[in-house]
């Protein structure tokens, strides 16, 4: 076992045990609050991200931890632990079943391991930059053949988006589908071939990061807006596709490159 | 069993033999299409309509049917069967599970029974004009105490406003909390407690006539934005509250009362 398989194994735990919290939470009365951005916080994502840095503290004390909801630890670590116990939290509220727990390792910056979780439903996607193909970890209805419904597209809310991604959005997606809502189990059903891209913008690292490794690990191809892969720095801008060929033309529209 | 009661009794039959059809297709390569509106048809619509109407035409030749997908049938008959196979089309085509089956009867234009039917998790809400609250068949967590998250607000999606209709949401809806996406499945969230409120704009007839009997059963309050009840010929413009109280404080900030 190499150690970026080590580290995902740990993901695995690191999920089962935010899982568990959730699936006590969901569709409970949980009290909310708003932050300081005016997004909702429950006490769901804050005992989720709080039974998480307590197994990464155990087992790796000298990792870093960057949360969505706690201040980050060993901010100068070259491995950080980036969690977002529920990507969704609106859903979540809501009681849909399509909020996910988004775990990721990066190495100096770069995602190396991820994990996205959908605890209600039990499913699972993770990847990571050692893993073939053929051992990523599918739902039970995974490896079907792609949809053929032409290119669908999913965003996961466009008031993330300002005047110009709004813009560059409408071109990329002139023609297509369009799919609103979802935030990172879209990136799930990509990875599923039920979707042909995703496209967002607005997205804090814990937001993205652990997205990179779980979809390029199922085939596809996942960058910013200019093409760059993600890193713990990027923009926010983020651009999913099940192939280079799809990836290439959102790129080119979202760049305004004829 | 009264009248009204052997007709719910036969809506559960029709969501019985829909989800039979949606189970085969959810999540597999299922050709779509774009009908004239631009909104995408698959071929699971259309098979889920043509089984529920050979079932009404089989019991009850004399009736009215009145589908998405199809034309309609007994168009002066006093009861309508008011079909939408799948409600959120396009949350189906990308493997969401928040998509649902819709099934109304409507005695004189009235709506007196519906069917919130989701196959996939199994999960399904009725209601009729004669039920006890307590007769109404929960999912297996329903009847849990209702979310204290303060005022909790879905709509389906703003492309489907007009300018003024949107800015009567955004009266309505500021300061509250404000989930985007869901479709029916935000009406079948407000029965159990997990909304305060869902506001929606452009609907068709079998995207909320099965709403109403539903919502009304769980002790909701659903209107027009006028605060008229629903009939099979109300502008599509939907209201549906926990309790009458938000249900007015709404209804007053959507028609600019103050």
């Amino acid at each position: 076992m190499t150690t970026t398989d080590e580290y995902l194994a740990f993901a695995h735990l690191l999920a089962d045990e935010a899982g568990n919290v959730l699936r006590r939470h969901f569709r409970q009365s949980t009290p909310a609050e708003s932050k300081e951005d005016g997004s909702p916080v429950t006490v769901a994502d804050r005992e989720a991200e709080a039974a998480m840095r307590v197994l990464i503290r155990q087992r790796y004390p000298e990792h870093g931890i960057f949360g969505e909801e706690w201040s980050r630890e060993n901010i100068n670590a070259p491995l950080q632990w980036v969690l977002d116990p529920i990507d969704g939290t609106r859903a979540f509220m809501a009681g849909y079943p399509t909020f996910t727990t988004l775990i990721a390792l990066c190495e100096n910056g770069v995602p190396v391991a991820g994990v996205i979780d959908q605890p209600y439903l039990k499913e699972r996607w993770v990847g990571n930059t050692v893993m073939p193909h053929s051992l990523r970890h599918l739902p039970q209805d995974g490896g079907r053949p792609r949809n053929e419904c032409g290119v669908t597209i999913a965003t996961t809310s466009l008031t993330c988006f300002t005047a110009a991604q709004a813009a560059a959005f409408a071109r990329a997606t002139a023609g297509h589908t369009v799919v609103h809502g979802g935030d990172a189990y879209a990136y799930a059903m990509l990875c599923d071939g039920h979707l042909s891209a995703v496209i967002d913008a607005g997205f804090k690292p814990y937001d993205f990061c652990a997205l990179a490794p779980v979809v390029q690990a199922a085939g596809g191809v996942i960058t910013d807006w200019q093409g760059n892969p993600l890193t713990i720095n990027s923009s926010g801008e983020v651009v999913a596709a099940r192939d280079a060929e799809v990836h290439g033309q959102l790129l080119r529209a979202l760049k305004h490159v004829l």
